[in-house]
């Protein structure tokens, strides 16, 4: 196990209702003039937007807005949203929606007091150590932004979709209510259980020894997410199958899971390019090269890979038999996400394969990707190739 | 699964040496005159007495020490600790060693701000909404307190072990080097143990339904302690099996795993009445009461009991079999308590039954005690004699 630092300050109001007490927190935070960032009209449908706006006048917090914050965030909004704030005296960034929302209100949060291009922190030119606080609403289980220290935007001019992480992006306050997300189409809540599980097989995937704690606290939460994703699908409006995704969901990015570890990473990476060029739904990405990136790079770990094979998907092949206890796992892995009406190749999910070395150049500029394996231009370009 | 609010900001510093760092710790906490609290000679024998009074020296923290505090720590040092601060305008209290230390440290914490008697708090007469800042440098992996809510004490004049909590009492940072619990003597690496599993069993055993996330976690934690508690008696100065035991005993008592339940906590109750009278170690009280409290409250929720018996101790008696299935746990989980050399019953921690009444009678006297099943003095009585 390695030496870690753990430190999840945001607080969580979980359950029927919550989302009245918004202004309340905000207040409590000592927020006094407020930017609510949100996406299209879901939350206008769904009542969200009235409860939330009410709470704030009920507050008397004065309050400007930022909406139409798409999927895979772009970061144009995000300097929008910074002049509102500086040119308004904002000082709390309320999001409510999934992931995009969050991040865009985490990037704003960062820009406003620095004063440079605030696309810096996300090329890692600086580390941000200031940011106006910032609370969450969710309404989609997937990212895991609502208390999470990163942000991921994707830059309109290049197409360059990068991610930035600093204690400070940790939100003060993730409200979660899972009636919110009982209205979540199928194809949502699939996409977001494959972020989820992603999240946890991301950190699960590591070279660190004697982790064995942290290796069972991530099965129980992989096989949550394996039996509850589908049960979802067939009951959208029950609360507690939805509840328990939700919670999963935070707790699967919470960085808790990953204390004395480090994790791989290297499948974000490589879906990265995929959703900044063809702008499909990350976890659909995710579903497409998770699966290739085991098949390539399992036997640099493969005792790792028989015991997710055993514990995660009860594959009880002999244990000298590795090879046949991996490519049942995956199997199954692959099973998964198709039962979830998600594609497991690029070609289901309509993406050519004429730019495929474009992408793995792009993946690797900064540098080789992934800790489980190394992967370089090279690498990336045969996972893609096993995607196809 | 209930609503709830989950807020736990303490800062976990683990690892090897981590220790090194408290003094900066306590100065970004903005802490200036410090409170040293500990136990008896063994922080000085393994060099932290040094470490950290060497960092305190370093930092230009001035200190003062308030030793000799005792397991089953007592109500007297804690007086004696507010004497010191309000004396000496001391604002941070650092607490090297077990639950002992961090409890006393937390008693005092709130006692210092609160112009009536401290032992109102354990009494429940008022809630601590005031303290001043506490740290805990870990040396025991038990109670749990180094990031929990909680202190508990015995009022030596009647001997009461009362316990309280207020979200004002977690420490702002645990500090957890596994390193320093090397040297733990096998009988306190086995009831520190013993307190971690009792922590987890204690939230798992609930009527609530609909937590099967937490659930999992539950197990897992709990399957992490009853793998290395062996193993550590075995391989004491094994840095990873003390390191997977730390860990989940810290995880076992902060709250996040009793997120959207209710848990039982009648057999802590139990408990306290024996180390308040004989004086033994908590968790050898545990593993005398945990069995019995069990073949008590089976029948109140038969398949919480199944589950616990096939997910913690693989008993795969067939599900309709519930009676054997449970009596097969119970008998598992007294023999995990007896290979570690503690006691499953009160004849053998040396405990006579003369005094069952008298201890059911004031185990009740607040109320009846426990969730899973309402115990009032009656069924204490019948737990103290089923674990005669």
């Amino acid at each position: 196990m390695n030496n870690f630092v753990y430190h999840n300050p945001a607080k969580i109001l979980f359950g029927k209702g919550v989302e009245k007490d918004a202004a309340r927190e905000i207040r409590a935070c000592g927020g006094t003039r407020v930017l609510l960032v949100y996406g299209g009209g879901s939350i206008k449908r769904s009542g969200l937007y009235d409860t939330l706006t009410d709470s704030l006048k009920a507050e008397g917090l004065p309050f400007w807005e930022l909406p139409g914050v798409q999927p895979n965030p772009r970061l144009t909004p995000v300097k929008e949203g910074i002049r509102l704030c500086r040119e308004n005296g904002i000082d709390f960034l309320l999001a409510a929606g999934g992931g995009s929302a969050i991040d865009t209100a985490k990037g704003i949060a960062v820009g406003v007091p620095y004063n440079g291009d605030v696309w810096d922190f996300y090329e890692r030119k600086v580390k941000a150590e200031k940011a106006l606080p910032v609370g969450a609403v969710l309404t989609i289980p997937a990212a895991g932004s609502e208390t999470s220290d990163s942000s991921v935007l994707t830059k309109e001019e290049g197409l360059r979709k990068l991610g930035c992480g600093s204690p400070v992006m940790i939100p003060r306050f993730a409200i979660m209510n899972p009636e919110l997300t009982c209205t979540l189409p199928a194809y949502q809540t699939a996409c977001g259980a494959s972020d989820i599980l992603a999240h946890l097989m991301e950190r699960y995937f590591t070279q660190v020894d004697h982790v064995d704690f942290t290796d069972r606290l991530l099965e129980a939460s992989m096989r949550t997410i394996l039996d509850y994703a589908p049960l979802a699908l067939a009951h959208p409006e029950d609360y507690d199958i939805r509840a328990e995704i939700m919670w999963a969901g935070t707790i699967a990015h919470n960085n808790l899971l990953d204390t004395g570890r480090v994790g791989d990473w290297g499948s974000h990476r490589i879906e990265h390019e995929l959703s900044a060029i063809y702008d499909i739904a990350h976890g659909a990405g995710l579903a497409v090269v998770f699966p290739a990136w085991m098949k390539y790079v399992w036997r640099d770990g493969p005792d790792r890979f028989v015991q997710f094979a055993a514990r995660v998907f009860g594959v009880e092949i002999a244990h000298g038999n590795k090879e046949r206890a991996v490519e049942a796992a995956i199997a199954r892995l692959e099973q998964f996400y198709r039962s979830l009406g998600l594609p497991t190749r690029l070609s289901e999910a309509g993406i050519p394969d004429d730019r495929l070395r474009e992408m793995a150049q792009k993946c690797t500029l900064p540098g080789p990707q992934g800790n489980f394996k190394k992967l370089y231009e090279e690498d990336v370009y045969n996972i893609y190739c096993l995607a196809k």
